[in-house]
């Protein structure tokens, strides 16, 4: 079977679907996205992606690509003609095609929108996840509009793959005060001796993660106790546990940090535990 | 005539010319690009182009989408099949094609690449440029690596936006200690009371501009005075004159800055001079 993505009002084939070389997300990163896990056929948090979506957009000042109720029509028609069970759907809507110019185009230029879906070995994913994974830290250098989930992730790519090569999954990074901003493409927790959950707070620094926002639910929800504050990394490497978030990921122990045992170097429970009944949690909660 | 881009082998048909909506450029600003300026049929200053474009690529390991000489002759025939006399050429080269992920896909998939080039009315936008810009001051908000010219450009747009919708053309960016960094497409000129030429080092905070090079060897074969160091937002504005430099604004005056006259408010005679002589030396100092 031939993948088919969503491309600007038409399902293509994949392996031929194309954008304008002048779509200001390929000259510009002028352009927002969203990743969405697919369970059984179902989306995850979708309200939370295109709220987050049209936040986004709008930050940008990106028209709506069209109306959500359309919008959801095609992630899940995406998602039905790649006959996707488990898996993701990525969606990246773009200021459209235009002269190259750096100021915005004309307001009648539509926004160009893209969607693909693809099925992952759920179980194969899994299992990895739950074996930990080890991670970096590196110093923050990213604009501070990463609550905009812009396309300009070129310092995310370099640092994921200065992670790679180092052994690792992830890279965390390090503001100037010394705290965990967040991760190349997650964001960061801890679990402290207490057995308190720790993240940093949305407002600055970090992109809002839908999955961390759930997360937030879920364990109000458990009455696990959370505190949303700054954790530097000193405290990470003494943590009881650490854990990554991502609506790919869900929630990923951290085993390592810069090559250190994280408490026993083991996957730790509440990690674990959190992770296993995350989609449970997600869709009970469904608005 | 129909406008033609090269694009990955092939020359095409400009409307038509696209790139996979997996291109790490669309989905990652995972690439970089350069603007020359033709003049009669010419690239002006070909050679650092190239050269700058091999650095860009070398600083984010992406190979050389193909032999310098070949490439040379992509831009000469892209610029011949457009019938481009007066205008500019485009090159933009991506990590190439690959499925979503952040990590550097495998070293057998190749770089992506378009060039494309167009005609511009000489007389017109020289004489808009001879009649002065305005600029505003933004803070700097990038992330350090503005040396390499990625596509990474949402930023930039952002305050070149801000700038059009104040009346003016550039936005200047100001660093954390009240320097101007550049501007949002081009670097950023003073010249004193007493006719010394300033302009911040390229060693942090911006990327070495090709133009501002060529200028750097024309001003002291004409024997002014050159200071290569920061400049502050104050001296800028109680400067005698302002002016920018990119490969497409050559060297445009700036007449106010935040809507305050630089000198007497009009395009002063050293950037006035030095823009009308850039064409001959180029021509002449060419390798």
């Amino acid at each position: 079977m031939s993948r088919i993505a969503y491309v600007n009002g038409r399902y293509v084939r994949h392996a031929e679907a194309a954008v304008h070389i002048e779509d200001r997300g390929y000259q510009f990163a002028d352009g927002v996205y969203e990743v969405c896990e697919v369970v059984g056929g179902v989306m995850i948090d979708e309200t939370r992606h295109l709220t987050r979506l049209r936040r986004s957009l709008s930050e940008l000042q990106i028209r709506d690509p069209m109306p959500e109720t359309a919008l959801k029509v095609v992630l899940r028609e995406t998602i039905r003609r790649n006959r996707v069970r488990d898996g993701i759907v990525y969606l990246q809507v773009t200021r459209g095609v235009a002269r190259r110019d750096h100021y915005f185009p004309s307001a009648s230029i539509p926004p160009a929108i893209v969607v693909t879906a693809r099925s992952t070995d759920r179980a194969k994913v899994g299992a990895a996840a739950e074996a930990g994974v080890s991670v970096i830290t590196v110093p923050e250098n990213r604009w501070p509009r990463v609550d905009i989930k812009s396309v300009a992730l070129l310092p995310n790519v370099l640092v994921k793959q200065q992670a790679k090569e180092a052994g690792a999954k992830e890279a965390w990074y390090v503001d100037a005060d010394g705290f965990v901003t967040e991760g190349g493409s997650t964001n960061a927790w801890i679990v402290t001796e207490k057995g308190t959950i720790v993240t940093r707070p949305a407002e600055s620094g970090i992109l809002r993660g839908v999955t961390r926002t759930t997360l937030f639910d879920m364990a109000r929800d458990l009455q696990m106790r959370i505190e949303e504050r700054p954790f530097s990394v000193e405290e990470a490497k003494r943590a009881k546990e650490a854990f990554i978030t991502a609506a790919t990921a869900i929630v990923t122990p951290v085993t390592a940090i810069d090559g250190k045992p994280v408490g026993d170097g083991k996957p730790g429970p509440a990690a674990l535990g959190l992770r296993r009944r995350f989609h449970e949690f997600a869709e009970r909660a469904k608005p």
